[in-house]
Formats: structure tokens, C-alpha cells, sequence
């Protein structure tokens, strides 16, 4: 082999060497404890292994438990049997059976934006972002294109491709001054940024709003982890609370977390027939590549039925009230906030026992550590969803409290 | 806005002011002429427009029409009432279902590899191409990445990302004499290839086990196109030819074509317990977004099951019937083939017209031309399927000739 060319690579975006060594620490350390790789089958929201062993999911993104709701079960069935496929493989630009338009009428009419739909959020912001980097979806305009340092790795992914044809660049998180200074110093800036962030959190909508006005910026939201669980008909995060809903502002969501089922909406508002159809040619794989099959878009318009009804504000209210009862049972950072994500915290040398310990009682939460965060910073990640019962959750507090968790103070 | 800064691309690997440019002007042509945008409903194999025009697709992937087969579609069904959910959402590292794992276990059997499942071939190129230019995917050297200048855009769509991680260069098609000199140049080489073409043709399996041997060569194929419509079992072109099935090849499938369902496949032979938790912890959207729905699962252990009965025989013999009834009435270039996709060539400036004249007589063929194809190399691409009738082909070999197609010479 002597001679030959060995190869440095530039990492300028991504960085195999960093990630895999720092995540097979991690993955191997949990598995080798009993807190990953776990197989088993759910029946009446609870999972059971092969060997017997029955605890409740605290890591599940379903918030609403919409994912074992009978109607979008039965709605993916029904859509099966009518159209007889589960896709009709051609590309939907030239010939299409009506089941995806159906599903993004009934999802724009629901949410009042112009909706596409992906097979999943990661593959419709890989479509979207080198679009938007090349100035084909927005004003013209190639913009800076700023990835918050925090973004979700589906957004942060397509940096490599949007530095091809533009300017590409890491923001600080939520820095509302770096990003006016770079409204001033660019023609036009694209942020992207979570709408809701997996450890907690929302994107500082309003402050955007005012530099949107102001410089035209232009804001690309991921908002999975709040869609169905937040605001009104479960319009997400973004949708309730972003004082601009027109061109200026671009939010990708799953359909795949509180929502129940299976793919993703991009929910658009402003942009003409012209950038509908540039989105449709050109937006990666949501131009060459398999749609949301029909199974995906029937329990798609249940769930969306199930928005339209009463039915969703009362699990968005069991939801809440399953959050507070867990924030009067233990205190985390997140305490008193809307957002169903909870990290417990622990330290480093005993945060994957705590876990094992968890588990083994009867309750799946994720134990977060180093490498994967920084020490000192370690935790039990916890995730709230409408169906927990109270039983379930007290009982969680207190084997929570008896690995190290902290009570609340009493006011 | 004088003063602000703008942006040059560098364009390296991509330039969407070209592919806006000239896939605008295809699709804006086609749309217009009527040969591209049309919805319809599909019931007994026939298309039907909502103004009630009937038409046969010959332009579909499904080449055994497995898509409908009943028992396919009632496999979905049954998934879905057994698991009770399209997704449990966590990632699969932590908690799974055994959804997934019962039909990797199915496909391995059914193909003789070690299968990992993706939601989109695409998805799984996309997620896989990175890991093996930065060598932890493979024997622990960078290779220079060469994506075959034809490879299907869901894989060169990953230079970029590969770029950042060795480097990546663009091979001329099949050009094994090139190939060896890169091989001979380098520590290690891996060859992005499409196993079948989707204009066309098969990779020289032959000549690249050559490489294989001698340099190391890592093959990477991706073999949507022929999987299922070609080989015992389905197995696709690559399976079935390709001499050397070990850690040196590794071959991509999409399960929405040919298979008839949803999702991909990833065929590997001779990677082990590492290698296999490196894909699943690192191999992008593999890893952190939504799995194929359980729909597709059943679907697809449904139709692996038609793969193990002489059923698929049948079918793969009506196909093979089909397309060397259509060689008989039509002259391509592709004639006397296995292939099930024909290019009846057009002269550029009649090519739509042709298009939409087939298109009223009840049949979608797609028109292909330039800016698509080089001037003087247009045509309308028609893909045969074994559910298609003799009465069918027939008469479309009739509109075709009356509308420019060649007739073969009789030998």
C-alpha cells in the first residue's frame, strides 16, 4: 500500500472522527447497562419485553398518544383499501393518485398555511435548505445561511450542500445581537433554528419577528417536538405565538411525534405557484424520491379530524395537567414551563445507574452524560404524554426521588 | 441594500441555478402540453382523471404490480392492527418494537445479507455515503469517493457531506480503465454506482470484482431498479451477479418499486456487530428520525413472502413476456434486454406532441428531451409491467408507430 495517496479531510461542516467517538462511548456505555437496545411489544400503553419485564414509556415523543389512537389506526386502514397501494411509484409531478393533495388541503385548511408534505422532517429540510441557500425559494436573494449552533442534526446535515452555494455559517444560540449584526453586514440572512428544542425550550419568535421587519430576514423553524401539543387545533409552537406568517418564515414539522403517525408537513404562507412548483421539481426528495405512502396519509386525516374536534384540547389538557403533577413531584429547570420535556438531573457517576434503576421499576427514562453533554450536566431525560396516568407518574417521582432526583421547594 | 455583502457560490457539487434552469424549462413544457401534473384514481390497473379519461401508466416502477396485490395490501392491514401504532416514536437505539427487526430478519433470509432498514433509499444513501468517505464504514481508510457521473442523484446528492469528510471526485460512466488508475493512486477507492439505471443498462459487476480483488475497491450500488423484477427471489441484478458479496459490496434498495411497498433495504455481507452499531448509532436519519411505518412492514413481510412462492416466477415470466412482446412491435435501443424500460426514440421538436397523442389514446409514456437529454437524444420512456395486457401493449405499439416509433426489422 506504500506510495499511495492518503487523505485529510477539511471538516469544515461535519466530523465523523468526533461524533463517532463520542457517541459509541455513549451508545456502548448504555447498552452495556441495560438502557438501550431494548426490544419490546406495546399493548394498553405499556411495553413488555420477551422475558416479562413491563414499564411505561417516559421518552416517547407521541405527546397526545395519538400514535394508539383508534381513528388514525383505522383511518391508515381505510385509505389502504381505497386506494389498493401503498404508493403507485411514479414521480407525483407527473402523474399522482389524489391521496397526498387531499392530506395537505385538510392540513393547510387546518393549520391556514400552504402545506407539503415529506416522508419525514429531516428529508423535507434537506430539500428545502439547499433551495433556499441558492436564493430559489425566498426573495432571489442568495442569504447568509446561519444554522443555530443547537439545530436539530436533520437541519444542521444539510450545511455541507447549502455551502456549495452559500454562504454558510454557525450562529450562536438564540444571539438575537449576532444575528442583527449579520442582518446589517449580509443582503440577506437565513436562520435556522428549532421552533421547540428536544431538551426544552422555544425559539425567541417575537425578537426574530422584529429583525424579519427589519431586514426581511428570513427564519426556517423546525417545530416536531411542539405540533399537536401546542396552541390551538395543535398549530405548534411557531404557528401560535410568530408574529410574521408570510414569506419571511418557513416551518418544517413532523408528523411522526405528537401528531401520531407517519411523515411530515411543510407549512408555508406567502409563496406564490411559482415556488410551489420549484419546491415540488427541485426540493430534493421530495421531487425523485417515495412519497408518504397511503397508510401514512389516512391516519394522517383522522388525526387531523381529531384536531378539528374537542377531543384535542382535552388530551392537550391531560397533557398539561400530567406536566404539573410531575413538576410538583420533582424539580428540574424546565419546572412551570408548557413544554413536555423534562431533564432530571444527576451526576456523572451515577446518572446510568439511576437509570438502570428507573427501568428495572417499571419506567423507561433516557440517562443523558458525558460525552453526549458536558459533565456536570448529566440527566434522566423524562417526556410527559397525555395518557400517563397519575398513578403512573407519582410512582415515577418517587423512584425518581429514591435515585437522587430533588423535590420541589414548597413555596 | 448597497453596501451589504453579496455571495458567490462555489458551485463544486451542486448548482441549483442550473437545475432550476433547465429542469424549469422540461417541467414548465410538460405541464403545459398537458404530459406532466395529471391526478388520478387507480382501480383494476387503469388510471382515471376526475373529467373521466382513462389511461394505462407505462410509466410506472411497479414492475410486477406487487403494489396492489391484495395480500400485500391486507399485510398492512394486519401490522397495523397487531402493533397498534404506525410508529412508537423513539429511536430505535433505545426502544423498539420488533416491527423492524422482524422484517430484517425476513428480507436477510429472503436475500442471503444482513438488511438494515430505511425509510427511503435515498434516506439510507444519504445516511450510509458519509460513514464510509470517512472511513468507519469500511476497513478504517478515507477512500476517495467516485460517484459514476450518471449515479442517481440520491446518491451524488451526498458529495458535499462526503467532501467534507475525503475526498470525492466524479467518475466517467463505468470506466473501469479510469477506475484502476484511481485505485492504483490511492490508499483505498469506493465506486458509487447504480446497479441498474433508471434510463437503462446494469453496472459491469464482472469488471469491478476484478478491482475489487486486486485493489480493495469498495463497490456501493444502489439497485432500486432491478430489485424483485430481476433474479431468484427477486434478488436484483447486483445479487445475482456480482461475484464478490462481501464487506467490499455493499447494495441499496428502495422497496417502493419493483417490491411493491414502502421503505429501503440495506444489503450487507460480512460486517460485523460494530459495524452494523456504527450504521444504526451514525448513519444520519437512520439513526434519529422516523422508521418505516408498521403499514409498511406488513406490506413488505407480505410481499417477501410472494418473493418465496413461485408466484414471483410467474410474475417475473408475465414481466419478461411483456417486455419482449413490446420489442416485437417497438424499436429501441434497449431491445433483447432484461431491462423493463424502453426509450422510443423522437425527434426533439415532436416529442411532446407524441407524448400527449399516446396520452389521449390511453396511455402515460413519459416524454424525455432537452434540456433533460441532449438535443437530438429525446424519446418517450415506457415501462413495461407484468400486470399490463397483450391488448394493451398492442395497441400502445400501434399509437406508438402512428405517432413516429420505429418498427424492428424482421430478422
Amino acid at each position: 500500500m506504500s506510495g499511495r495517496k492518503t487523505i485529510t479531510p477539511t471538516h469544515r461542516y461535519r466530523d465523523n472522527d468526533k461524533a463517532v467517538g463520542v457517541g459509541n462511548a455513549f451508545w456502548d456505555r448504555s447498552e452495556r447497562e441495560g438502557v438501550a437496545g431494548i426490544v419490546a411489544e406495546l399493548a394498553g400503553g405499556v411495553l413488555r419485553t420477551a422475558d416479562g419485564h413491563e414499564f411505561v414509556n417516559f421518552t416517547c415523543c407521541s405527546y397526545l398518544d395519538l400514535d394508539s389512537h383508534p381513528d388514525v389506526i383505522e383511518g391508515a386502514v381505510t385509505a389502504l383499501r381505497r386506494f389498493g397501494v401503498l404508493d403507485h411509484c411514479i414521480p407525483r409531478s407527473r402523474v399522482q393518485i389524489p391521496a397526498l393533495l387531499e392530506l395537505e388541503a385538510s392540513l393547510g385548511e387546518l393549520w391556514s398555511a400552504d402545506v407539503i408534505t415529506a416522508i419525514s422532517a429531516g428529508v423535507a429540510s434537506a430539500g428545502l435548505l439547499p433551495l433556499i441557500a441558492s436564493g430559489h425559494l425566498g426573495d432571489g436573494t442568495r442569504p447568509l445561511m446561519a444554522f443555530d449552533k443547537n439545530c436539530h442534526v436533520s437541519m444542521a446535515g444539510a450545511k455541507p450542500a447549502c455551502a456549495d452555494e452559500t454562504e454558510v455559517v454557525t450562529a450562536p444560540h438564540h444571539d438575537i445581537d449576532w444575528l442583527e449584526d449579520q442582518c446589517r453586514a449580509y443582503e440577506r440572512v437565513c436562520y435556522v433554528v428549532d421552533g421547540a428544542d428536544s431538551l426544552g425550550g422555544y425559539a425567541p419568535v417575537k425578537e426574530l419577528a422584529v429583525l424579519q421587519d427589519k431586514y426581511n430576514l428570513l427564519v426556517y423553524y423546525d417545530d416536531s417536538h411542539s405540533v399537536s401539543a401546542y396552541g390551538e387545533r395543535g398549530m405548534g409552537y411557531i404557528r401560535a405565538n410568530a408574529p410574521i406568517l408570510d414569506e419571511r418564515t418557513i416551518t418544517v414539522a413532523t408528523l411522526n411525534k405528537a401528531f401520531g403517525t407517519s411523515g411530515a408537513a411543510v407549512l408555508l404562507n406567502g409563496y406564490d405557484k411559482h415556488a410551489h412548483r420549484v419546491i415540488e421539481r427541485f426540493a430534493g426528495a421530495l421531487c425523485y424520491s417515495q412519497p408518504m405512502n397511503t397508510a401514512a396519509v389516512g391516519a394522517s386525516l383522522a388525526s387531523a379530524e381529531i384536531h378539528r374536534s374537542a377531543e384535542l384540547a382535552t388530551l392537550q389538557g391531560k397533557l398539561n395537567a400530567n406536566v404539573a403533577l410531575f413538576d410538583s413531584l420533582v424539580d428540574t429547570e424546565q419546572s412551570a414551563t408548557s413544554y413536555p420535556i423534562r431533564i432530571v438531573p444527576m451526576a456523572d457517576d451515577t446518572v446510568i445507574d439511576a437509570g438502570r434503576r428507573v427501568y428495572e421499576a417499571g419506567f423507561y427514562v433516557s440517562p443523558v452524560f458525558f460525552p453526549i453533554v458536558a459533565r456536570g450536566t448529566a440527566g434522566l431525560r423524562v417526556m410527559l404524554r397525555a395518557g400517563q396516568t397519575e398513578d403512573q407518574i407519582r410512582r415515577l417521582g418517587a423512584v425518581l426521588a429514591e435515585v437522587g432526583a430533588a423535590r420541589p421547594q414548597v413555596a
